[in-house]
């Protein structure tokens, strides 16, 4: 199988330090891409990655370009949802709920699973009052009211909506390929956690498909205006698209104009329109904490963010369970090699 | 800082496969040892890394031999406690809670710091109860208990007994280099999550720790019978030393005969007494999951388990949300190098 090839080894992007130890290190990949693609690596690009939920704002563009959006009235709110990993609470519960309830639907549409709210204080909070998680409380709650939603507009049959060869999956794929450049007829395709396929696509694609989100003057008028809405709608609801104490809402929050996603087993994006660039980071082993080091870091050297605002995400401090300071994660390479 | 040297380019030991590609890949090194030391190393086994809570078995022993452990006439449970990481549930809180009542003392003397129980159903109980998690849940709450025995059983104040210059510390800190054959007083150091020193030893080292529990034939007297009581108490109580589905539980039960302890950022120790054999492995990216499987893999490839036995751990399936299997994680170079 082409994808069971031997790995590569990148560099190092990310150290955890404590006391005078490497405890652990971080490889991977970082991709920096104008719309017209690849213009800056480190480590391989090339080699087929699953972005997962850092491709939530190309998979909402079918939403918007269809009219779908505009025909159930949906606003910024919505769209930042459609491209969220929400952490469950009820201001993204709820507002997912309302709008199941516009399409004429519920919650027993959603085909993406039912997991714990990923906001602790939401997950205590729904434990307390004795009820079990339910699919809004997935991450990808929103996603899945988008797809309905688009299912909803084209008047076909909502059920099998996260297969491939539903007509909804296949708007979405068609998107995911011209945004990114990749031929997905010949891509290593798997399952997502949330039942929807995933196509392995090189960091490079990734990141130019972001870029084209960030600048698309070259894209066709709908989907030009589809980009600029959800790019616009995340910037504006940054708890939103994660919540609380999360590195995508925080940092959202920190650096104002630049727009940022993560993904499951390693993944983040970043999206900047000011200087129409997509950035799209892989850690080899699939670690979440190094990827938000590492694409923050990568904004710092890229001269997109000053080490200021970006310094709580850089060189985030380890404390121990008594709150005690007992180590660092520290960016080492990113982009350093370029 | 030497600690801060080019880390080791390890093989990768684990894979995490999806569909049609390789999503992520942990690398890493394994050691195993007899009592003289290393016989068999995969990757970098000489690079300082610190045992975490997997050095647990080791930490007990001066607990047993000072003669503490017969003083306050604790049993197999209070040392399984002793060398646990567990899981909160209240057959863990209940026993540490009843054990530091024998002491004249009670949860405020523990310095490990409290967090939510790591067992999904006592987290869930406890926060339907309306409490808050106490240090009694902290997964490292029986090791505490057992230095705080220590304390009381020496005559000396117990607090700040997690501090390297209290003498309980350093009387574990003279056993840990004994038994490692390590010299800790040019070793670097760093604090453990839950407030106690941690020391840098050599994969290589920390696997003839473990050989020398497996075998204690000569040891001293005094630690040899303390050696066989912390494996014997450990093998005899595997739910005490984590807990229900959690991966150092079920493989102890599948695997009669052979101890198993993991540490935190993916550190994972087999006690093997039938051969005097210790096995040690370190994920360079501090992964668990890739700990547990390079574990299980190594004793298979050792000869050590039978591959029925270690099915289960070698290759667990990965599910989504949904439950539908999308993946795997496989084992693919544990000491096929040798």
């Amino acid at each position: 199988m082409p994808g069971h090839s031997p790995p590569p080894t990148n560099p190092v992007l990310v150290e955890l330090r404590r006391g005078a130890v490497v405890e652990s290190f971080h490889r991977g990949a970082v991709a920096v891409a104008s719309p017209g693609g690849l213009i800056e690596a480190v480590g391989d690009c090339a080699r087929p990655v699953y972005p997962r939920s850092a491709l939530k704002p190309v998979q909402a563009l079918p939403l918007v370009e269809s009219g779908a959006c505009a025909a159930f009235g949906l606003g910024s709110e919505e769209l930042a949802l459609a491209a969220a990993s929400h952490s469950g609470a009820a201001h993204h519960t709820d507002r997912v709920a309302a709008w199941l309830i516009r399409l004429g639907l519920d919650q027993s549409a959603l085909e993406c699973g039912a997991h714990p709210p990923g906001d602790s204080e939401a997950a205590r909070l729904l434990a307390a009052s004795g009820r079990l998680p339910s699919p809004l409380h997935n991450n990808c709650s929103g996603k899945h009211t988008g797809f309905l939603t688009l299912a909803r507009h084209l008047g076909i049959p909502t059920a099998g909506y996260i297969r491939r060869d539903h007509p909804v999956q296949a708007l979405v794929e068609a998107v995911i390929a011209e945004m990114s450049g990749c031929d997905l007829g010949t891509a290593p395709c798997g399952i997502d956690g949330c039942g929807i396929p995933v196509f392995g696509l090189p960091l490079g694609g990734l990141a130019a498909a972001m870029a084209r989100l960030a600048d698309p003057a070259r894209l066709p008028p709908a989907r030009r205006m589809a980009a600029a809405a959800i790019v616009a709608a995340m910037a504006a609801h940054p708890e939103l698209v994660a919540g609380p104490g999360r590195a995508c809402t925080e940092m959202m929050a920190r650096m104002p104009g630049i727009v940022l996603k993560g993904g499951a087993e390693g993944v983040y994006v970043a999206i900047v329109p000011s200087c129409g660039l997509g950035v799209a980071v892989k850690i080899d082993d699939g670690a979440g904490r190094a990827a938000e080091v590492a694409i923050a870091a990568a904004l710092v050297r890229l001269g997109l963010v000053t080490a200021e605002a970006a310094a709580p995400f850089v060189r985030p401090p380890l404390l121990n369970v008594a709150g005690r300071t007992v180590g660092e994660m520290v960016a080492v390479e990113v982009l350093a090699a370029s």
